[in-house]
């Protein structure tokens, strides 16, 4: 820390004590006055056990080789960390499974026109980092669950690729039919470009890292800065994870390890149906240099030095890829502290521990986070104390070629979790910076006492109180309703869940409440999915002392802790009533300004407009009339959500009525039992149109956006999809799907009302 | 034009037949409907002689050498266009003016660490553009009245260099003290960046064209394509126009041919406080690269392909410039057709002739087309037709370094133009697409009228037409109000005039009604003030058949025949009343919006949010509390504003009534006197405060801007300035002085109605 800082934090400590998280005297949700202060006590003794040495210590172990799934080094971290759990005193066993997992044969990637390149497909060792150079172990530069394919074609510049890139070059007359198209990495989940291409008749895929958004753009490259050099490239899974996540082989089913051994690719309906290769913007840059056709619109060009053409021609690409399509073992490792008063309700914490190459950041620093608490959680057992609760804690492999390890535990104990699942807190990677939430509303208020209680590192006010702060200094300045929302509503809202890591299989295949939590946004990211992403990275751009990791130990504890702990389940809704009725306005507003649009778009093509604007040495394609946007009944749906706000203020005013007693034991229980499961209440046995892997009517990941959420998902995606009958039908199902939720609601009202 | 366009284009001229320019039915402001027949009829004849060969060959010869400000080809030049003007019947001479205009003894600006760079600032020959090779006779690359320095010293960034990206800087810690700034161009004049660098006490100025906003980023660089390559530099004046344009030694008076010849350089308040130099990026990239400090904010990057940092250091460069501090002649073109019946009342048509090299664009596209003007109109002369009032055609010398033909030509003759000039009609450029226009919106209705009658090339509608589906296809789409108003109101708005062309001194020093006329946005423009800007990039890049010369001859020719003929000069009031209520309310909403910003601010600054959400490992300077801005009075301007739109509406009631008739020839004359002199009473004698030459209170060139307009500068500038006694004071002013010009208003009022 500059000593120039050191006089204002002096200042600000003493002027925000009042503020500070050290001191908390917030009642806890769950917990009756009298057990409240015993629990803020177990969390102090649970805190002064956590040793930033230790998750340094424990990184560079589970770093210092490359630990993919299916890797040497996988199996023996797996191990290593079971080991360790088991040392602490934890209940500890590798569940294996069995998975679908590619790796490259052939990549070849080749400019053939207008003059020969070949594709050096591979990231160089930098000196300052030696664990860049353990080559032989390093999976190479590759997209999981690409086709194998041999094409040659024409190159398009798609930008994001996402449809409405496509939508865009149709206005130009441009065609992705027989094309390999250029795609940047961002604005949507890898996954998406392949599946969009495909959709438009591209022979192949290629994603390359460029530097506008991902590189020198951002700020310095590695080694000198943080950030992606010009041969740096990211790996990652391009499995159609928004249709099912998990072994593609498997959907709806755990991947026993002693399955048949025979892998019919046919069944696996989320391969991709193009190969595609990831680049880096040093192999991108030639292609784009020789690129032709119309100048790329302003918003599509990106930070290298060259003038964006959209193509097609001259250059010319001819993509090889060829993979070893085989089955790999699985290990998740599953440690449990058994609860003494309710062993069938689980606390369930996870993260993976499985990386690209050497993950110190992406899982790592999550990971050790993870196991501190673990530690210190045994510590606190071996010392006489036995969670109320049983509390699960899990190390998850396979999650980067696509949550292969907590779909397939998930499924694989299906039953079993629904029944005894309180809820799933998951945490991936971690660095510098601000607390970051996302998940089931249900929980929102929980985890913002949560937020409240844990210090920041940095500034020494609590978590949540810099969140805002960020939130205020960061957001849209003209938004003033917003900015009065974030400083007016006591708790801090926190974002839904999409997908992009192992909380998909429990909230949204099996309805357990969850989380994910981290911090981050003050470390610059270059390495993501690259053989950069290190111990010497991490220590000397990320998280150097390990506060944060520590950091998020205290909240990922407290978490559990309360969760574990609680005298009734912290559950509560008038915060998800609050939020599903912004959702429910959104789709509403969702389907008014497509409707405005569209009249203004017809307007625009009816008389002309576009075509007299535009410069007539460019190809102009007069956009085609769309159908008009009827009115759509939303009703049943507002009249679900105003159900659902009453059920869930007449539980409130219960539980507040209530929260000076502790409840009698079995009312306690019996609370349990309908709280624990409200959130399956949310989920349909069918599923969304079209993936009924999917269950859950709230939070979805986009079809077409891959990690990004959508909210009520079957109405939203069938407007998108301009089914406006669809959308009515679905209207309906969220509709009856959300009275169930509020008659769940109410039975945990009667149980606090009568009792 | 592609084969692809032809049948839609001929679709689309056979569906807008009933709008096509060539059948106007509309009744002409100023002209009795009897007499505007013979008028369109007129205008027939006049389109008639245009011939775009006669442009195309023209232009050759005026850039076939370079013709600067005091170069022989210049003098050459105005000979020759003189001669033509002659030889067409017009009364013709060259007015002769001595004016200062230093030229570059010394260029150095070398990278002293931390490695060693001499930078070119040269641009080299391009084979497929002969007159580029021309360096005997080209300016180097300069900004002209920089003054001599011989400094060294550390660079920081500076993003454009407008007094916001200081503020931003100081938020970083970062001070311009003893630096050499590198600001880009872009944002405001190029004339603000060394003002503003030496108010905070920068000792020079390097300011470079980044490919972001003006090279490779944009589109295809020279010779590939028509933008600006990595050796193209952007020369230009750096004199402090705000203050006064035209030669800085005689500011408000003529530079009269016979004045003494020394040179007392401490009396030109309008040079730079510390040298300054345009560079190429190619010169920039060595500067940008090394520099360190702190990534500068995302807004500030540009595209090329380094991080971009705030600096100090370790960049540092030694910059070296020496002036030859000489007085030059200036030769004005003016040629004259005297009227017949009000030879006294001058329409007054102007372009410049002078370029920084050989300009076949700036200025030579606009001077061609009036040119084309100016011999069709001697055709009609001598075939017998005589205006009723004298037209005035001007070709300026000096207008690159700072409006020196006209201002001073303005300035010898002012009084008699106060008295005489009816309006002053301005190009400059001219290019391929659509047509623009700005000026006193007394004239709207009428220039509209115009814009009505003229077909565009390309898409055969009326250039307002095109220019109206431009706005509806390339405005904000989200701004429905500014969308409906684009499309409902029956005239297109016209622009308030700022500076950068020779409209400046008639409109904002005399209080002559101004407007200034051009066709461009299809045209790359990457040759601006460069030795690129030829007659072959010209033809290859802009207007290859000049189409668009042509069509602005068209305009050019329509408004001086209409303004020379009409029977009453064909000013109005009520757009102009409209307009000014916009300003009315863009300057109270300033003060609202400031003062809302003001107590955001402040309370962001009292409640520590900006220091919590700022990364420790960045300089964090807390920002300093502002004063709370007042509510102040703008009654006055509110009240005056009232009085204008009254007087405005019984005006145009009074006018339409006896639309019909031709009034009676003393009333025609009386009225002419009182609206010719309009825009006078818009003009306070006083002129606005610290920079009295500029005497217009509703328009002129802001004094951190440079080009851009402040509308309503008085009050507008005191705002900004955060002077609120100021301000009201200014309000009071303008006030008046909107009451002086309402009353103007009546006077004509009451002729019409007497009559």
């Amino acid at each position: 820390m500059r000593p120039a800082r050191s006089l204002p934090l002096l200042v600000l400590c003493v002027a925000a004590a009042g503020l500070a998280a050290d001191t908390p005297t917030e009642s806890l949700i769950g917990f009756s006055p009298v057990r409240a202060a015993g629990q803020r006590s177990l969390e102090q003794r649970f805190d002064a056990a956590l040793d930033p040495a230790e998750l340094k210590e424990w990184m560079r172990r589970l770093s210092a080789r490359p630990h993919h799934l299916g890797s040497p080094y996988g199996k023996d971290d797996a191990e290593f960390i079971a080991a360790q759990f088991r040392s602490w005193g934890w209940d500890t066993r590798i569940e294996e499974f069995r998975v679908l997992f590619p790796t490259p044969k052939i990549r070849v990637m080749e400019m053939v026109a207008p003059t020969v390149f070949r594709a050096t497909l591979a990231e160089p060792m930098v000196k300052e980092d030696p664990t860049s150079g353990q080559a032989a172990e390093q999976l190479p530069v590759y997209n999981a669950y690409s086709i194998d394919g041999d094409v040659t074609g024409d190159v398009i510049y798609v930008n994001y690729g996402v449809p409405r890139d496509y939508e865009e070059l149709e206005r130009r007359g441009i065609d992705a039919k027989g094309k390999i198209v250029l795609a940047r990495y961002g604005s949507s989940w890898r996954g998406i470009k392949p599946k969009v291409a495909a959709e438009h008749g591209a022979v192949g895929c290629l994603i390359y890292s460029d530097p506008r958004d991902d590189g020198y753009f951002e700020g310095d490259v590695y080694p000198r800065g943080p950030y992606r050099n010009d041969a740096g490239a990211q790996r990652g899974s391009v499995a159609d994870m928004p249709l099912y996540p998990g072994d593609p082989l498997t959907p709806g089913v755990g991947a026993m390890p002693d399955r048949a051994k025979g892998v019919d690719l046919a069944q696996a309906r989320t391969l991709t149906k193009i190969p595609v290769m990831p680049i880096s913007y040093g192999d991108a840059l030639p292609l784009l240099k020789s690129l032709g056709g119309p100048v790329a619109p302003e918003s599509w060009r990106g930070a290298l030095p060259v003038t964006y053409h959209l193509g097609p021609g001259p250059t010319k690409v001819h993509l090889e890829l060829a993979f070893d399509w085989k089955l790999v073992p699985a290990y998740d490792v599953i440690a449990r502290l058994a609860g003494s008063e309710r062993p069938d309700e689980w606390v369930i914490r996870g993260n993976h521990h499985d990386a690209w190459v050497n993950g110190a950041e992406d899982p790592i620093s999550g990971l050790v986070a993870l196991m501190a608490e673990a530690k210190s959680l045994g510590a606190l057992h071996g010392s006489g104390w036995t969670p109320k609760r049983t509390i699960v804690y899990a190390a998850w492999d396979g999650e980067e070629p696509g949550l292969l390890g907590s779909t397939e535990w998930a499924e694989a104990h299906d039953s079993e979790l629904q029944q005894k699942a309180v809820a799933y807190v998951n945490s991936d990677s971690n660095g510098r910076g601000f607390f970051q939430v996302q998940g089931s509303h249900t929980l929102e208020k929980f985890i913002n006492q949560v937020a409240r209680d844990v210090t920041d590192p940095e500034t020494r006010v609590s978590v949540a109180q810099r969140l805002r702060a960020r939130r205020i200094a960061f957001g849209n300045e003209d938004d003033k309703e917003e900015r009065k929302d974030i400083r007016d509503r006591p708790d801090l809202r926190i974002g839904a869940l999409g997908s992009g890591s192992d909380y998909t299989p429990f909230l949204q295949h099996l309805g357990v409440a969850s989380l994910n939590i981290g911090f981050g946004g003050e470390n610059g990211n270059g390495i993501y999915h690259s053989i950069y992403d290190s111990f010497a990275h991490y220590t000397r751009f990320n998280d150097p002392t390990f506060a944060y990791g520590v950091a998020l130990a205290k909240v990922g504890g407290r978490t559990v802790l309360r969760l574990a702990e609680a005298e009734v389940v912290p559950f509560e809704f008038t915060a998800f009533a609050d939020t599903l009725a912004r959702y429910v306005k959104d789709v509403a507003k969702l389907a008014d300004d497509m409707r405005e649009k569209t009249e203004e778009d017809n307007r625009l093509a009816r008389d002309n407009t576009l075509e007299l604007a535009a410069d007539p040495r460019d190809r102009f394609v007069a956009p085609k009339a769309k159908e008009a946007v009827p009115f759509v009944n939303f009703a049943p749906l507002q009249n679900a959500l105003a159900k659902v706000q009453d059920s869930a203020r007449a539980f409130d005013r219960a539980r507040t009525t209530r929260a000076g007693e502790a409840l009698p034991a079995d009312t306690q229980k019996a609370l349990d039992e309908v709280l624990m499961h409200a959130e399956q209440a949310l989920t349909r046995p069918e599923g969304l149109p079209i993936r009924p892997w999917f269950r859950h009517q709230v939070y979805a990941p986009g079809f077409y956006t891959g990690y990004g959420v959508k909210t009520l998902p079957g109405v939203r995606e069938a407007l998108e999809q301009r089914d406006w009958k669809a959308a009515e039908a679905q209207a309906v199902i969220a509709a009856r799907t959300l009275e169930g939720f509020a008659v769940q609601i109410d039975r945990a009202t009667a149980l606090l009302e009568k009792s």
